[in-house]
Parts: structure tokens; sequence; C-alpha cells
């Protein structure tokens, strides 16, 4: 019942996710489950082709046909644009298979496809630009004509003396990698219900990683305060980077509930989703790095091409992550890094997975093992040797406060007998190792980030926790509810998390860049803490001690040097609510790390205050007749600060292993003339069930100086170590390294015909 | 743009509601509304006779019916009971045309009627008690057959010495008054979706007064914690007390849906609505007043007998409340009063409008009228001269700390120009006043009267008020954010009221006994202080000066003495959020009235701190030959303390002097064998809108001071003075007293024919 100092009740402890029952049964609440008083169905209409000219857009027969409320036309939507270079509904050009034209709403969905038929669009076909390479030739079409160039941004960072740092470097190899296109693949696909029936209020519905992004969005393109935008995010099936903003359905839907007066439901189908909204594109690094003979990295010199499609999103951001990223896992004496974002006519890709992270480490961590074959050493050795520590500060100036690298890359080795295995197994058997490092949120290029959580007590004890942090499947709020429980005394089930309405909730930034568990963790941790406080009052009263005696534990409230006579939590609650002076304990919490922004010019700074640190070994089995990679076993260790609830970080690693296998070997939009042909989950292949590996966990805890009881991310971080750790053990297994993602079965072959003649890994 | 001292900017304003917009286009959402993943429709089988006992349930039919889902008999519910003396589904013996005996949940509303059509319930039919005299002679037969008799309560209250006083008092008369059973008539019918198909978790949607009632009585009822009862009041179409606490349907629908697994929703047609949810059964007052010959008041002494219908109810508060609110509004050496609370077979009985106050004030007032003809007095002189005044403690030790009593019998004595009509008007034409009290709130029997709310400012300025007061149309939300502007010195449509969900929303009892403005009004004031303190810090430093000093205005702040640098509101919460120890704004208010619960035993105490009080003046016209009375004019004064919003006070009088209006003239439940002959709005007369009269509205403010800004309630104060001065303008046109409610033409005429031989009231 007493609790000791330091050690936690809940804090650490393994508990099934508070959602789990309503989310297994069925219960919880999605979009697609909202409906109206008087709701109509959306349906738009894309291009059917990669790019041409708009001749002509004849709307009159999907007009007259009965059901239809409303039609949608850049005459409706005029220069109306949904993103920096995007106009929402195309007058003169369309520039990828997909690209919005038109859209209906209707009394029903069948109407409203029958109505999207309807509506007659000529075009002149143009011949499209598919590739990166195409789209940055001299005589290369424009995709968009107001631009000079068919690059949508370019960045470089020069971090340290990188010409130096080659020159004094004893060898220096320079290879290409590439990443092939894929999709995020959330269970739940793009939905929206929009509400803007009357002028001075919208409201949507859908998933969404930070309500608070697109509700500021809404609110600037539509000229209205951000409070009369309100964003219903009941549960979000899954997420992966994929919804971090809006997407030109929100607006659509918005624009036709305007022009409709009545809510509007547009549901994307499986072959909208993936033609539509997708993962990321062609990535393709062009990597030089330099070392001493005794392995001692010292510069690299990056050259990454970016496909972002035909609009630019947010991809500018995925750029300047990979930039600062290629310098944080090892210690570097200088980091160079030239990144092009070029537009060509496939889809537009968004973030996807990470950021850029797994394509990046992929890269980094495939041509590292190349390095250690030059020289000899032992990739484990390798990396341990170079691996970041705790108070180290990278050429960029990101500072570590906490840092476990050291030890996962050790214990990932040590529990998968790295030693035993490693050049030992027999042919066409392979092990691999990938390490890989993340931020918990941070400001980065923004100003703030910034979260807030209210908590509230009720008089049986229960507390109400508002948070605006989305639970997209992580298990979020069930840790939000462990630190509240472990900071009250109290335990998660007793604690209800209301999230998802920002008309309700307070400020946050969402669940983006891995921010949660440490900044809204934080924000919580303050909020309980504030409520404690005024429940102290009425206890300490009642125990006759001071209030900073008192401490809080299992339902119970007692001073610390008499922990025989407790008061029920529940009754010193009750007491605080009815006293004679009574007050409803509401406590608040804030958390914005204190950190600067990363200056814009020189792109240098701190942007986070905790990064996650990861290793990953693999090991897998090639079928020489097929070209199927098994994979055996991962073994992954991950330094998680402090694991607020292992059961929930055990699942966060199974997932981005399952994840990071699906890219490392499976998934892979095919590509012809712009058009995507597997745009179902039947053709896009997917890791199954069955193809699972043996997993073995390693939870690391470094105990984060600023994270809530040194809590830091799990996020997106593993999976930069998967890829990487499978394409070094698939390399590892045929002797011949594979240089693109993902290693399907034809790539496998085609690497098994070469491996014969230039046996690099293998003896 | 700058603020006098005590000047408000936003307090006394006229403003059109908040949820007008939404309410007149049809846009806000009720919980017919509300349609659920899986909803199933519910239907209650109810018995067709007044009385009799239950031979046989059949259900085997109903349970075979395609689309049913379940069916619910005394099998399921066993010995619950939904109130002290309701099984919720009867067994053995049904007790009112309407009881519940069996009820079904199907996937649509025909299949569930049709259900309840198959379910074959026999009985055998016993002879009904009908009427509170037959109910206790010594033969009627027992009610509830377990209790002694069909008294279902009786309570006696002595203040002062009314022996005494009587034999003090130089005249003395008894006279009978009788009120008929009537409806509440609020538009929206009862209505409940629950979902209860996880046993941890119970959500209700319904129209209701009080959530928190609701709340605590169906955590209890199913044994669950508080925190997993929630409940969703979105909008209620009216209440007038009809919707106090839950009712059988309730439960049904949530029983339904447990044992179904599925979401249930109930909707009471009209039919249903008049049969089984009604207002106040018939009252007899038979009234006891000494007087001396000037006029000043002695004693009352009045005995009730109050048909409570089948079930108790909610109807022994009303018994109590009538007792103590006769010695409230004359003053008094004594009052005596005895209630009895009678069982009968007619349909259980609940508060309604002013819970008791109309039947009472209309007894109480129909008889100083008779008093005022017995000694010559002038009906307005007599009640100015026994008026209660400012600082006045009644013979029960309730005490007023302000009142505008005698100011508002005086001017609607002068608007109305009583003088020059009084005794001067034709034949036929009469003119009439009526005086009511009614308190703000308080404790009543209850150990607290709690209302909590708390606010956030956002970055843009606007705030979020959370409240667990609904708003039935009156306009409270409206109020509240009005409140919360003039604190904040911003405007009300800068402020967005979130209610509704007991998920969200902090304590309150709710919109009961006229306690919103005065008591969540404190609590919202109380919250926006808090707010603006945690803005001014930031405000105070960017200006350089206290925190004190600031003035917070029509979106500014400014120094007090330097009123021409302002600051925008707006930017003052933005550099609060976005500082660099940031915090988001979060104020919390509370409010407890700090007075004594009333004494059970002595029955005195002065349960609240504020009473609203209003004299009115009615003018009417009498048919001799159809005894249709038409009401020409009420000039209606009222003493809110101070109005917060007039056209919202003026509304509320108006509506009102309307409902008065339906229960002096028109509204009448006729009931034969226990059945309600008239059960809809076509059936059942309410008034009409070209039946309004003119109006005249007087709006006295007697600032009181523990109201927010001096606001005390006007709820449902003004309804007694109506039927009351409407009765004594019938009775000074025919010169004959009407001693029953209501007036209607047959009634008229019956006393016409009286009027010629005794004209007691005319020359």
């Amino acid at each position: 019942m007493t609790k000791r100092p330091g050690r936690f009740s809940v804090i650490g402890t393994r508990r099934p996710r508070l959602d789990g029952p309503l989310k297994v049964t069925g219960r919880s609440q999605f979009t697609d489950d909202i409906v109206l008083p008087g709701m109509l169905h959306g349906k738009i209409v894309r291009s059917p082709i990669a790019r041409g000219r708009i001749l002509n857009i004849d709307t009159a027969r999907a007009e007259r046909l009965p059901g239809v409320k409303a039609v949608l036309t850049h005459r409706d939507a005029g220069d109306f644009m949904a993103g920096p270079d995007l106009f929402l509904l195309k007058q003169e050009q369309v520039n990828f298979f997909g690209d919005e034209v038109a859209a209906v709403a209707a009394i029903d969905e069948d109407t409203a496809a029958e109505a999207a038929e309807l509506i007659t669009v000529e075009y002149e076909p143009l011949p499209p630009v598919l590739s990166v390479q195409q789209a940055l030739t001299a005589d290369a079409p424009l995709i968009h004509t107001y631009q000079d160039s068919n690059q949508a941004d370019e960045i470089r960072m020069d971090f340290g003396d990188a010409d130096k740092a080659f020159r004094e470097a004893e060898h220096v190899r320079t290879d290409t990698f590439t990443v092939h296109p894929n999709h995020s693949c959330y269970s739940e696909h793009h939905v929206v219900l929009a509400d803007y029936s009357l002028p001075d209020k919208l409201t949507i519905w859908t998933p969404i990683q930070s309500s608070l992004f697109i509700q500021m969005n809404m609110a600037f393109k539509f000229g209205l305060p951000v409070s009369s935008i309100r964003i219903m995010n009941l549960n979000t099936g899954g997420a992966f980077c994929g919804r971090g903003g809006e997407k030109p359905h929100h607006y659509i839907a918005a624009l036709l509930s305007r022009k409709a007066g009545k809510p509007v439901k547009i549901q994307c189908t499986a072959a909208e989703e993936f033609l539509v909204y997708r993962g990321g594109g062609t990535h393709t690094f062009t990597l030089k790095t330099g070392v001493m003979q005794d392995g001692t990295l010292k510069a690299v010199d990056t050259d990454l091409l970016l496909d972002c499609g035909a609009y630019m999103d947010t991809q500018f951001i995925v750029l300047r992550f990979i930039g600062f990223s290629q310098q944080m896992l090892y210690k570097l004496d200088a980091s160079r890094f030239r990144g092009q974002l070029v537009y060509t006519n496939n889809p537009p890709y968004v973030f996807h997975h990470g950021t850029g992270m797994v394509a990046l480490r992929f890269a980094l961590g495939s041509q590292l093992d190349l390095i250690a074959c030059d020289l000899d050493i032992d990739p484990v050795e390798l990396r341990v040797k170079n691996a970041v520590d705790k108070n180290y500060t990278t050429p960029s100036k990101i500072h570590y406060a906490s840092c476990g690298l050291k030890e996962c890359i050790k214990k990932a080795a040590s529990k998968s007998g790295w030693k035993k295995k490693y050049k030992k197994l027999p042919p066409l058997q392979g092990i691999g190792i990938g390490c890989g490092v993340i931020r918990s949120g941070g400001k980065g290029m923004m100003d703030h980030d910034t979260s807030a959580a209210v908590i509230n007590v009720g008089e049986d004890g229960k507390a109400t926790l508002f948070t605006g942090l989305p639970d997209m499947g992580q298990g979020s709020h069930t840790a939000m509810a462990m630190i509240a429980a472990e900071t009250l005394g109290i335990l998660p089930e007793d604690i209800r998390v209301i999230a998802g309405d920002t008309d309700v909730a307070p400020f946050d930034m969402g669940a983006i860049a891995q921010r949660g568990t440490f900044t809204t963790g934080n924000a919580v941790k303050q909020a309980s803490l504030d409520a404690r406080r005024q429940i102290a009052k009425a206890a300490a009263a009642q125990l006759g001690v001071k209030p900073t005696q008192l401490v809080f534990n299992n339902r119970s409230v007692y001073a610390r040097e008499a922990p025989d006579r407790t008061i029920p939590f529940e009754d010193a609650a009750y007491s605080t609510l009815h006293s004679i002076e009574g007050r409803y304990v509401t406590g608040k919490g804030f958390y914005n790390p204190p950190t600067q922004a990363v200056d814009t010019q020189t792109m240098q700074g701190n942007p986070a205050l905790a990064y996650s640190f990861g290793a990953q070994v693999a090991e897998v089995e090639v079928d020489p007749e097929t070209g199927i990679v098994k994979l055996l076993k991962m073994t992954v260790a991950h330094d998680v600060g402090r694991a607020i609830n292992p059961l929930a970080v055990e699942g966060q690693l199974d997932g981005q292993v399952f994840s990071g296998m699906g890219q490392a070997l499976f998934e892979e939009c095919i590509m012809q003339d712009g058009q995507t042909l597997n745009p179902t989950f039947l053709d896009y292949r997917l890791p199954r069930t069955f193809e699972i590996p043996e997993m073995k966990h390693i939870i690391v805890e470094s105990i984060d100086p600023y994270g809530p009881f040194g809590a830091k991310e799990v996020g997106q971080g593993p999976i930069q170590c998967t890829t990487q750790a499978i394409a070094n053990a698939v390399s590892n297994a045929i002797g011949y390294p594979l240089t693109e993602l993902p290693i399907t079965p034809e790539r496998v072959l085609a690497a098994l015909r070469q491996s014969g003649e230039i046996a690099i890994l293998k003896d």
C-alpha cells in the first residue's frame, strides 16, 4: 500500500489500452459512423490522365440528376488554394492521375457516384514528366508553367568543414541508393464530414494527427477566426505521418457543404486512397562518406533527389529533416547535404513513416556496412565506435541530454548472438544491424511546440483528462492516463481521457514528430500536480499534517511519516468539492520545451530537448529459386528514456517492425505513365500475419532529465532501424549489396545473379 | 472605448440568443437527431386500464418477430425500482392508464410498434380510485397494498403562533380553491437514447434539466461509479419543471440496451407524453386567513390535498415548497400548513411550472381579493400594505437581502392605470392583480447547491465556457456568455458555451429552482475573473503597469490611468499563451451559496440567498353568451435584481405570461376513469398566438448583493402572478369569485349565472 520514494505504482507497469474494449468490440466511433440530419454524400471527379489541358467541363447533366444538391468546379472554388502550388479544383490543367477537377454532393453515395460520372471533362493529353531525372532535363515541360523550373525546393546544409574532413579521411566511398514510392497503409481510409451550412461556423469530422494544424489552416483559408473552426477527431485508424494536415478532400467537403447548406461526407475509396494520398515518393541518395582506416567516421556528403509529385504539400519539411538527421546518429567532423525537391506528374506525396528517415537510414546504414567491409571491421563495432553519447553535441548543435544508443547496439548484438552468427551463418542466411535516432517533438522550424492539459477530479475520485493529443492507435491516451494516475495516486482506469474536439480540447500541437508522451505528457503531469495540490489541502487538514507531507498512492492519501492512517482518494476529492470554501478540482498544465527553433539561415540549433535511439538486428533467409526473403528474427532495442507502459512500448516496437518489414521487403506503388497499377490491398503487398518474425524486445531506459518520469518517445523511431537491418541482413545473406527498397524477389534474384561475380560481403 | 467605473459594456444590453441562428434554422441537434451505428428503437407496452391485476404476460410472438432484438418484462427487470414506490415493469398489478408493463427493442420503429402489439397482457380489471377524496375514505382500496393508507406523504409546518394570531384577527375567512390537472407542454416530447452495450459504461442522450441528478440516480440504480454514467443533454426543447429528473423510459431504454447489446432510442408519442408524463395533479386548498380591519394580515392556515397519481415521484417536494411559500409574500405573524399527498389511480404527476406555486398563488391571491372586498380596501393597497420588504425575515426565517415587491406592485398598478380602471370599468370588463415570489436556487432540503465553471481563452482571444447548466430555451447560455464577456472585457459572441455532456461539463446542479443566472452565474463570474488574472500578467508587463491597474473592456486592455494606450485582448491572450513561461489560460469558478439547508424538524431556515418578486395586472373582457374570456392586456413587473439581458428577461416574461394565461383560462387534462381524454395538442387547449394580450414589461432592479452583477432569477416566478391576476380580473369582470382553474367558458357561464344573485365584487 505504501510507496517507497522514487518507486512508481503505475509508471512502468504493463497496462492494456483503456480504449481497447471499445475498439475490439467495434464500439469506437470513427468519422464514417457519424450520421447527421440532412447529411449529403460527396464524390470527387478526378483526372484520368497524368498531365493534360482541360478543354471543357460540363456539369449540366449532373446538376439535373434528382438528388444532387451541389456541384462544384473551379467556377465555384475560383483560385482557392489548397496548398502553396495547388488550386483546389483545376481550371486549365491537370497534373497527375487523380487530380481534383470537380465534385458533387447528393442525397446518397450512389447518386453522388452517378452524378460524378455524368460530369464530362474534355482533356487534351500532354506528355507527362514521370521521373525526377526527366523533370530536371533542360527540355522537360514545366509542371507548373508559372515557375522557372521543376525544382520545387532546394536546401543546402553545411555543418563543420566538410572539405577539410574529406581531405583528412583515409578512405572515401560514394554509393547511390534508391527508395521507391509506397503508401502509409493506415487501416482507416481518408474520410471527412464537413458542416459549413452556416457561414460563421465550420465543423469538420476527420481522422487527423493534429487537429490544431487543420483548424488553423482552415481558419486562414476561409477567413474565419480559429475558434469558428471545430475539428472533431473522434478516432483515427492509424496515421504513420500520413495524416499530418488537411488534404483537398477536406476543403472540397467544406465548400460542398457551404454550397448545399447541409453537412457533406466524403469517404475515399481504397483506389482513391492509393491514387491520391500516398506516402513518400522516390528518394535517390548519392552518398559520399569519409572515414579513417580505424573506422572513425569523418564526414558525410549527401545529394538527395526527392520526387514530390505534382504538388509540394509538406515535402519541403522532409527535405530538411533528412538534411539534419544524417549527422545525428554517429559522431562526424562535418556533414554536408544538398536536397532537391522536384516536381513530376506523379501523384503528390506526403509525410510518411518517420518523415524521410526510413529512406535516409537505409542509405546511410547500407553504406556503413559497405565501409565496414572495405575496412574489414565488424559492422557492430563500427557503429559502437562512432555512436553518439550522452552530452554529445552534433555539428548542427543538436544536444543529447540522454542517450542509450551504444547500449541499444550492444544489447541488440549480444541478445541476437551477433558474434556467433556474423560471417558464420550458412549460405543464403544473413544477419544485419540497423540504428536510428529520432527527436521527441520539439520546435523544428516552428516557433513553439506547445501542449496544454486540463484535468478535473470529480466527487467520486475519478478524473477527466482533457487533451488535444489524438490517439491514432499507439496507446497515447493510456500513457497520458498513466502519467496522471501516477501523479494523483490513482489508477489509469479512474481516468477518462477526453480528446478529439477542438471546441473542448486544450491547445496542443497534436501527434506529430513523436511529441505525445514527452510534450503532452509533461503538460499532463503538470496538470495532475496542480489538481493534487488542490486536493491536498482538504486531505492535509483531515490528517493534521502539511500538504507537502502527503503521499498520494493507490487511491489513498497519507502522510509520509504515518503511512498507516490513510484517507481514500475519493473522500479527499469529495471533501474538497464539498468543503465550506468548496472548490471544483481543476488542474491545468502546460509544456512548451524551452528550446530555440532552428536558425533558418545557418540551419543550426537544438530543436528538441530529448532524442530517442534504437538498434535492431535482423536475421533472414533467402530462397535462391524465388528470390523470396524470409525474415526469421528481429532483436529490437530501443532507448525510450523510461517506459511509461512497457506493454505499449512493445506494441509500438512490434508495429514499427511490421511496417519496416513491409517497406524493406514488399511495399511499392507500381507506377506506369503516372498511374498506380496496384491501388488495392490485394495488389499492394503488405506483410501478412504468418510472416511476422520472432521478436525479441529490449527496452533501454536512459531516464531523460526533461521527460515526464524520464520518458522519451518511441514514435516512428524503430522503423528506421528495421529496414536498414533487414537490407543489411539480405546483403549479408547473398553477398551483394542491395541498393534499392523494397527488396522484392526480382531485385533479390538480380542481386543473386551478380553476387557470383562480385562477392563483396561474403568470403 | 473606455469604461466608466460601475458601468457595464455588456451587462444590461439587449442581446439576441447566441444559439438563435442554430435554433431557427433547424440546425441545433436534439436527442431524436442522434443516430448511432446499430441503434435500435424501443417501444413501451402500457396498461390500458387504470387499475387491475396482471394475470399473464405472453411475449413469445413478439420475440419471434424478425427484427426484434430484446423484449423486457418484470422477468428481466426483477424488483428494479424506478422510484420509491415504483417497480419499473409491473408483475402483479397496474395502477394507472399507461403504467409500464413491458418493452421491446427492434431494428426500426415500425417493427418495435408491431412487436409491442404482439405482446399479450391479460388483466383482471379492478375498480380504480379516481380522486383524493375517494382515496381517503375508509373503504377505499389501497393503491399500494403494502402500505397502510393511500396517503403518500403528509407534512405540517407551523411558523409563529397561529392560534394567537387568529384570536387577535378581527376578520377571518375560509375558502376552498381547486386547481385541475394539466401538462407542462414543452415542445420536445420525452425521448431517450441509451447505450449500455458495455457493462461499465452507460451513456444517455436525453433532454433534462439536471444532468447531474439523472447521472447520480442512474449510477445509484445500476451500481456504477457516477463517472461511468455519461449524460448527453444536447438541447432541451423546454422543460417547465417537467424534466427535473429521470423517468421510467430512461431506465427502460438502458435495460433494453443492456439486453440487446446495442444503443436503444425511445421516442414518446404525443399521446404517451400526455398519458404518462404530465404536470401537476388536482390541488385542493382550504384556506383560512385572519386579518385586521385595516387590512393587516395576521395569519394563514392552509389545508392542501394534492393528488399525486399512482406513484409519488417528486411530489413530496411540491408539498413542502407550497408549505414554505405561503408565508413568503406578505408579512404574517404566523403561518400554519397541513399538506397531504394522496395516491389515486390517476397518472403520476411530476413537477410543473413553479413546483405548485401557480396553484398556491391562485388560491392565496384570490382569497386576498375576497378579503379586500370584505374590508372594502383596494386590492393593490392591501398588497402594498402587507408586502414584504428588503431585510424582512419571514416566520420560517427566510431572509430578503433585496426586495422589489412593493416597487413591482406600485409600478404595475400605475402603468396599467389601475386607479382609473378598478371598479370603473364597464360591465363584463375586469382588472385584477397578482403577486409572487420565488427563490433563486439555494439548498432547499439538499446539502449543497453547487455550480462550477471553467473558461479557457484561446490564442485568438475567443473563450470557451464550460458549464453543466442546460439551456432549455430560456437563454441561460447567452446570459452566462454575457457575464463572462463583461468580466473579461470581450463580447458575448466571442464566447462559445459548451454544455450538455457530463463527461466534459463541470459539476453543476443544473437548471432547477431558478438557480442558473444566480448560482451558475456566480461561478462563471469567478472563472472569468480567474482567467482575467492570468491574462493580466502579460498585459500589465507590456503596458508597464500593475495587473490591478488594468481595465478589460470591449476586446481591449488598458491601464485605468492611461486609457489611450490599449492592447487588443486577443494580443494579450496570445502573449500569455506564447510567453516564455507560456500558460494556457484556464479560469475556474465555483459557487455554493453559503446558506444552511432547511431544518427537517422545524422546517425553518433560509435556503437561498436571493429571492425574486413580481406583480402583474391583468385586464379582461368576458363574453356573457359564450363564457369566453378575452385577455386584453398584461402589465408585468418583475424584480430580477439586475437584468443581465433585458431582451431575454422580456422574453422570459412573455413566455411565462403565455403559459400562465394557458393555465388560467384553457389548460386542463380531461379525465374519465383514469384516462386522459384530450391527449393531443388538438384537444388539449393551449393559448394561440392571436390570443396573446398586449404586454407591458416593467423590469425592477433591486441589485441583489449576492447575485452576479446584482442579478436574481426570473425563472418560473412570473407565472405565479399571471394566473392569479387573470383570475382576479375575471372575478372582477363578472362580479363573482372564480375558485377553480382553469377558468373555462363553462365555469365562467356557471359563475355568471350565480353573479346575478351574489354580486360580491361589483357594485
